[in-house]
């Protein structure tokens, strides 16, 4: 953090930051009659020696927020979009490297997916029609300075149910407490992932993560460790995802999860002469649980914000 | 519509309805190991001899919204949850024959999609683990006022694009026309669309439609016909997806569709020394076109609500 | 409804309508050093002679949509932007009577509150300054056929809460009725209202409502139904509104009211050896019952969509 | 961070935390027939000796999430709900006292006003009549883990507009750099604030702040401060903000404010031979420009995230 003074002002400027956010691009590729598509919402945020634009007003250090949504746009077109991890780096490193007055930047990406438009048969019904695909929106988020880099990808939105398979009991209770033990009811979550690249991986070229392949087997793995644990809390889920990524995954070291514990109450039908053997649930909206937890692979530091 | 009086007010009571919206149920079958969920939010409005209620506040004619909440967790554990029409179907039946007040039900219901986890070789990882699928919600609507049925099935939140085979030109020009015409863009939409069952079909055994196979169909035909169409105009596409439905799927009489137009605007990138050649879009939120159409098979008579 | 064959398709072209929805102009005007401000969002819908737009693709008849969005921004400056009832009503005039394909235009506006920032002793900071005011929409709707005029205003996301005074007992029961009488409850909705002018009132010109006025008029009045009904119903606070605002304005003939019963739920304390004399409450979110009604003036007609 | 290792596994658990978010609750005073409402979402996350629930499952030392909703809503049985910081206060004090395994307790509250339903004489229509107040809501966030307190108070949501006294020019210049220098445009923002209170101040009893009024004097403070601020950069209108806050009100340290540049764009009306004297605006949605920053009393240390 830096800090800047104006005497006889008691004020000073702490950290901050500058961009343009949601910049939305998509980029089309045409090989042949069969097109490719990427869509991506781009967010800058750049900081450096932003003193006298605070205290002054003057602009001379500040590349526009209009100007960084430019370059996601012309970087568009010459480089083309890969992964939003290296599209993210390649705009990071250019923002560093061009401006002096420019020491940071951090680039976050969403990333929407698509699918081909398939017919009855399973094969596409032509080489440009797609349709929105999964729930969930993939993330990219590239920090640097100048020298280091930091990388973290992820994926939000991305809702899970076991029907089974899951207790809870045991806990502890106080005067407060009301809630039944059971040792079977519905857990479900909306996962929000973020894992964390090691130090030291280059961004580009040998050695650099395959980043869409690693997107799809971390996405697999949370998956998989949701569906496969038997859970006593989901707590103990949340573990098993993130240490399922770690020791899976080389490479990564560090997973951010923050899991809503999505609530799905029985419903009482005693008193219509009813059972309810875990067949109806209503499932709530708020309030929810809230189970957040970072897993490090031994020997990291950890290094996502954890709000 | 019916309206009442009550002197010297000069006042009448229009037309009303209530209920309970948005009871969100989740039904499991456990078949085994292997389990099987639905998952919907109903929407429940009654009308009927509902004067007195407005007009003097006794409740005497109303079935509490909470009793019609009561009465879809109930129904939804004796009867099941099949295809959302025919569970709106059996509510509204109910509604209108138990209550005499009750002349009419309207019966509203979103269904959300679930997946099977799978791992990665393509085999669910349990039978009680899934992911919720797709980005588009179901929906179904039953009307039912003791004799006629008119049932609504339909879909929203479906985002599909063509890359190509999108034209737009020779539209008409007046003094606030500044448009340029296209021979080549991006065709984005968001389906919102409702398709009704030929009245008189039953909307239970013999003769009833297989609800859950008829969305598949329509659904694929809704696809195939916006990816299949060369389109000169949105209209044109939203003709062709209502006409196709219509044309491949027996008992379906009106298909109604609404259709933003999800514009992609190609980015000038001349000031940075670039072509853009279809390649680098902008996707706009707002202002967007709005395309809303209604297409009957012949001799059928329009009553989805155009709004 | 007009309707359309193309022979030998089974199918025909019904009710359909396009136009740019939800262009947003905000209007400065600077009077010295005193600025006002306008910010408004329209949605414009046009209807006529478009079948071929949908049956060949030919957009001759088609005033596109980026045209009736300019068409919005300039008559925000030629005309200036006063009430939106006016607003529309020029507009939807000027898209029938300018384009013979075009026979019906509705135009639909929201309409921003924005208040002047005050200082500690209330007076305008600035002439120039503004805050975002009220949490409620201002909406109107235009339709215009080229001959008569529908005109309805409105309002939505007004919240509104009685501590007291409202009761709710003597309702029906069925075998799934399980919710208590009470006769202290709180009671809050979201009022969404519309009120339709009447028949033949001139939309400008001698004669015209004064619409800000009527606005003000109505809010208020819808205001003090609400806080002033001792409430056995939901619906009995309903048509008090409506009825309030048909008896005291003159030149509204119909008022729709869509008002979702916000449930607050008394908490039941007693587990912790606590009381609750009607003081916790848990604001729920859904489910939640849905109230609709229309009050009309004694000898019209209701012409507001009851969806 | 604690880190807990169960061999052999190599991963290790990081910060992790868990509670109750967004309880809902509404309290009611009735004052004769005064009646008083505050209405908050509070959000509770509970950190401490949580290795077991994350690795084996055991819950012994949790306090269930549904333990922290009931305590939310005793306490606003037992103590009231006067400002959300002294209840969240009491919250989080209550949780890490009361459960040796709680180390950390961190409580969100989000409150949402209301006003009184006047008349048109400006009087009350009724002691009990509320509806919603204000565009922005209250936020309060307070963090104790035993001994030390960190407490920030906020606001969001809060739209501001500035139609003159706005300008942006003498920026650095790249390639990708196309906007035009403007010596007048609308400067707009949705204020997200939030400000720390000074360490070691006591968060109740004697020498507590005196929270509501402290609320709406940083409140006053911040829309002053926008409103007088002849502004050549929205970095500049921060700055100025935060300055206010810490110049004006003793007892904060720091002040964090993120503001969206909601861009208002000049509409082009050259084409329809119209000028455009600053008078019609497109009011743009994405992407937006993000301006961030922190302003400190000089002495101290930022504690506040910076995202």
């Amino acid at each position: 953090m830096t800090a800047s003074a104006r005497p006889p002002r008691p004020t000073l400027l702490g950290q901050n930051q500058y961009g343009k956010a949601e910049t939305r691009v998509v980029r089309v590729v045409r090989d042949g009659d069969t097109h490719h598509i990427r869509d991506l919402n781009v967010s800058v945020a750049l900081s450096g020696a932003m003193d006298e634009v605070h205290l002054s007003g003057s602009n001379a250090n500040v590349l526009t927020t209009d100007t960084t949504k430019n370059t996601v746009y012309a970087f568009a077109q010459k480089y083309g979009v890969t992964a939003p991890e290296a599209f993210a780096a390649r705009l990071a490193r250019h923002f560093v490297s061009s401006q002096d007055a420019i020491g940071r930047a951090r680039i976050r990406v969403e990333e929407y997916a698509w699918d081909r438009i398939e017919g009855t048969d399973g094969a596409p019904v032509t080489g440009h029609s797609f349709v929105r695909g999964g729930r969930e929106t993939r993330t990219a988020e590239v920090v640097h300075d100048g020298s280091s880099w930091q990388v973290l990808a992820g994926l939000k939105d991305l809702v899970v149910l076991n029907s089974t398979d899951s207790e809870f009991w045991g806990f502890a209770k106080d005067p407060y407490t009301t809630l039944k033990e059971t040792t079977d009811r519905i857990l479900a979550t909306e996962v929000h992932a973020r894992w964390r690249f090691a130090d030291g991986l280059p961004v580009e070229g040998e050695g650099a993560p395959e980043w869409d392949a690693v997107y799809a087997e971390v996405r697999g793995h949370l998956l998989a460790a949701f569906a496969g644990t038997y859970s006593l809390s989901l707590q103990q889920t949340l573990f098993a995802m993130g240490s399922r990524v770690i020791e899976q995954v080389p490479g990564i070291d560090e997973v951010r999860l923050s899991l809503p514990n999505k609530h799905h109450f029985l419903v009482d039908l005693e008193p219509f002469g009813l059972k309810n053997d875990n067949e109806v649930y209503f499932a709530a909206d708020r309030p929810y649980g809230l189970i957040e937890g970072t897993v490090l692979r031994e020997g990291a530091t950890a290094a996502i914000p954890t709000d």
